[in-house]
Parts: C-alpha cells; sequence; structure tokens
C-alpha cells in the first residue's frame, strides 16, 4: 500500500470530515445531522470493488467496519445498523456505515438516495467528532 | 451452530429461492427480472447485525460474500456491485450483494426501497438458477 498516493474524491471530500486512521482506513463522519453516518475509505487509489483488495486487506477492512460500527452505536444509541457498499455516483471504493433509529428522516428505507444531507451546526460537528474520535481510539 | 434451528424471515422466503448452502450461509436468488440480485442469511437465529457474529464467523461471512459476488458477476456481467445489510424492515441479518448496470431501473439510486419487485417468468426464473448455482459451485 502507497498511502501517499492516496487521493480522496473530492465528493466525500466534500461531504465529510476525517475521524482516524486506521491501518487501512480513513473513517470519515458523513456531515449530516439527520443521521449518524461514518464513511470508511481505504487508502488505495484506484480501488472500485471490495473484491479489488487483497484476502488479508479484506480482513482488516472488516475489522475497521466492525471498530466503526461499535464506535458508532456506543456514541449514537440506535434500533440498527445499516452497511452498505454502493459506488454507483462516487466509484472510489467506499463503505457506508449508519446508525438508523426508528422514526428518523428516512425510515425504514435506506439513506442513500433519500433527501439532501443536511449539514451540522459548527458546535455539533465539532462535538460529535471530538466524541466519535475518542470512541474510535478506545481499545475493542 | 445448529442450523436445524434455523428458520427464514416469511418475507424473504416469499421474495427469494434457495441457490446454494455455503457453510455459513444460504445463499438464494431475489426473484426481480430488474437486477441480478443474491441475498446470503447466516443459518442462525436471532441474528440480527454483523457484529453478533463471532470474529471467525465474521471472516467466514465475507469469504461467502465474495464467492457470491464473483458468481454474480461472472453470470451477470455489471458496472458495480451493490453490497447491502439494512434490516430495516426485515431484522433477520441478511446481506445483499446486487449486479448493477447504468441505466438499470434504480441507477445510480440503491435497490433498496426503489419500485417494486418483478417476478421472473418461470423459464428466466430457472435458468437463471441453474447458471448461478453452476457459477456458485465453481472453485475460486
Amino acid at each position: 500500500m502507497n498511502s501517499e498516493a492516496f487521493t480522496l474524491d473530492p465528493r466525500l471530500a466534500a461531504d465529510t470530515r476525517l475521524l482516524a486512521s486506521l491501518p487501512l482506513c480513513d473513517v470519515r463522519l458523513m456531515d449530516d445531522a439527520r443521521y449518524g453516518w461514518l464513511v470508511l475509505v481505504p487508502r488505495h487509489d484506484g480501488l472500485v470493488e471490495i473484491a479489488d483488495l487483497g484476502e488479508d486487506e479484506q480482513i482488516t477492512l472488516w475489522r475497521e467496519v466492525n471498530l466503526a460500527s461499535r464506535a458508532l452505536r456506543a456514541v449514537m444509541p440506535c434500533d440498527k445498523l445499516n452497511l452498505g457498499a454502493l459506488g454507483n455516483i462516487v466509484r472510489q471504493l467506499h463503505l457506508h456505515v449508519v446508525a438508523r433509529c426508528e422514526g428518523d428522516a428516512g425510515w425504514p428505507g435506506p439513506v442513500w438516495g433519500h433527501g439532501q444531507r443536511q449539514p451540522l451546526a459548527d458546535a455539533e460537528l465539532h462535538e460529535r467528532m471530538a466524541t466519535l474520535r475518542q470512541a474510535l481510539a478506545a481499545p475493542g
């Protein structure tokens, strides 16, 4: 892996903020008041499908998805976690982990392709980022 | 794992057909003419989140998702694979692997919560099941 060559898609860069760099993925917060929403982006250029990763890196990927899921659920209790890897619009490989609550803006449908992102106010954004960073850094 | 205790949610049973029983998951075909669409269901009762599986079983799960993805792509060439684990409506843990083509019925949105399932004609259903079963049984 040559992480120096990694370039984040500008649409992901515009909508998300960096929370943590795990061994394989950057974990980013979707700046959206409607949902607790993390995006994991493996730091490889040119990746499109999960199957493009080697087997060892796939195991690392799923470990990091688990870590992110646990951290998200600890900070933002929810009724259901949603995991998605679509990439129909932004092809750079990225995985969504979303904390869903009954009655939330898109419930029970998917968050993707539903409504408009609602950016957080500055204070809320910084608080959410701080608590999620703490949870992501907490042991297992 | 006690596979004898496994009961498939009746909504999944109604919409899908069994293709193969892998070590952890049943792989089922979504009976929908709009998309090449597989659903993987771990044969455990009471599972809701991927994180409810032990670490070894999670590795098995992702191997089986990969196997299913490769088989689907071999039989139904596509522009993008979509992976999703939502469970907002049917809580029994199940993972979707969907072959997406530019311009398909829901493109570029997600398949979940979009439009109505269009059951295949009998002959098409049986042909699709036969070719997918062959691909799922093919080595690596």
